[in-house]
């Protein structure tokens, strides 16, 4: 039992991972970053781009990618080998004691594939703070290491499930805030949440559940960013300290202001 | 220290993950084989034939594949990630903690990029014995946990290596031979080192230093086998209790009779 420690949840996506000199700078910032942490990876292009050359042509229903058997051997590859491989050794480089996780590994994460209704989204687990068996964790940390999760977890009989980053990025940042405090960190192709979203430089420092009416009312919070804010207050009800959202280029700011106030966007209740 | 505890390291080669049934049959043994093991994985003809898909083909010299750019990306994908990360899942189902792992994780294994002299080999790594971290493997040991290593090394320096599967279980035994009493299997497609290779029964029990002049001269040693009677001697030399060939699908031998007697051939000093 740890709990005054910090910990940092930091999920990067496809716009990071795409991006090599943006890749580049996030790995060192993170490598940087003192005490514990997490790092959360999503895809990017790549997984696409290798389907094709495979033949795989992914499905999407209402905007969500169908995970057929040859779809999840593809993400099992891009993700789970040559994404998530490749970041480990580069943080390795920068002497950040990194390990390579799915949610298999350790039983990490044991999700539940996601039940046939009007749609069959085939090898998808959704998961939940409760699947994330926290005393793994707690060894790694205490071992020193730095976990690096793709985002696939297990269903237990041996099959892996293909799992949203923010949803895990979420969950693991709940079940941590048991024993550590926690800030839930989502890098982002914006320095923030905008007030102004034709204004790059109209970021929003702090929303709090209160704001939002009035935030609205301005028409700030368009383009799908209500979702965010509510998964963010519901993050911070189940436990964790507080969420920022900003950019990948400027995460040294978390370790530089502990109010983490040059960071984007800080969310919390 | 636990310089009291066996360990098995254990090799499986591309004839056993190619073949389902064959692997099904050797998880359910491995996850039933009491006490500390590691499993090291090679890749079968599945990264060939994603290779082909992918227009990745790959050039030998001298009966070693050349590891060029694209060939480290698709063994990082399919060894790596495809392989590696099902294997976790299954050995789970089947209650074992696993936790698949390359050579950057933990900094378990980092290895020198093969010097370019006539051939450039390309990114492959060689791994000697004191390039494993054996303080990594202890604690993973200590917590309960169960290697499942995938043919890939680092070179600290940001860049995976492609390493051949026997040579990281080699390595990996001798290394924690300093810890346990390490014994090393391959699993092999025969049921041991044949007396007469056209006689699959012809097993010989144990092959010593002193048996091989005479087996030499009755013409069994053939096919190879003496590189790998040369590299288990060494092993046993350098540490290793003993090296043991034999079937993948009679590995709960090794449990049954802790002279190990029942499971191909023992190669001891």
């Amino acid at each position: 039992m740890t709990s005054s420690s910090r910990l940092y949840v930091i999920k990067i996506g496809g716009q990071v991972i795409d991006d090599e000199a943006a890749c580049a700078d996030f790995l060192q910032q993170f490598a940087a970053l003192p005490g514990l942490k997490v790092l959360v990876h999503g895809g990017g292009k790549l997984a696409t781009r290798i389907g094709e050359r495979l033949g795989i042509t992914s499905q999407y229903v209402q905007g969500r990618r169908i995970t057929d058997e040859a779809t999840l051997q593809l993400v099992t590859m891009v993700y789970g080998g040559l994404i998530n491989r490749q970041l480990v050794a580069r943080l390795q480089a920068l002497g950040c004691m990194a390990i390579g996780l799915t949610g298999a590994d350790m039983d990490l994460m044991r999700a539940t594939k996601r039940p046939v209704k009007e749609v069959d989204y085939g090898w998808v687990g959704d998961l939940m703070a409760e699947d994330v068996r926290v005393e793994a964790f707690v060894q790694l940390f205490d071992a020193g290491q730095v976990p690096v999760l793709a985002p696939l977890t297990h269903d237990g009989q041996g099959h892996l499930l293909n799992t949203n980053a923010d949803t895990i990025a979420s969950c693991v940042a709940v079940a941590l805030s048991a024993h550590y405090r926690v800030q839930l960190v989502f890098c982002f192709d914006q320095k923030g949440v905008l007030r102004r979203p034709e204004d790059p430089d109209s970021v929003i420092p702090l929303i709090r559940p209160a704001d939002v009416p009035a935030l609205m009312e301005e028409g700030a919070l368009r383009d799908g960013i209500l979702p965010k804010l509510d998964n963010a207050f519901a993050a911070c009800r189940a436990g964790v300290e507080q969420v920022l959202i900003g950019p990948a280029h400027a995460l040294s700011a978390l370790s530089a202001s502990s109010s983490g106030q040059s960071f984007g966007t800080i969310i919390r209740l």
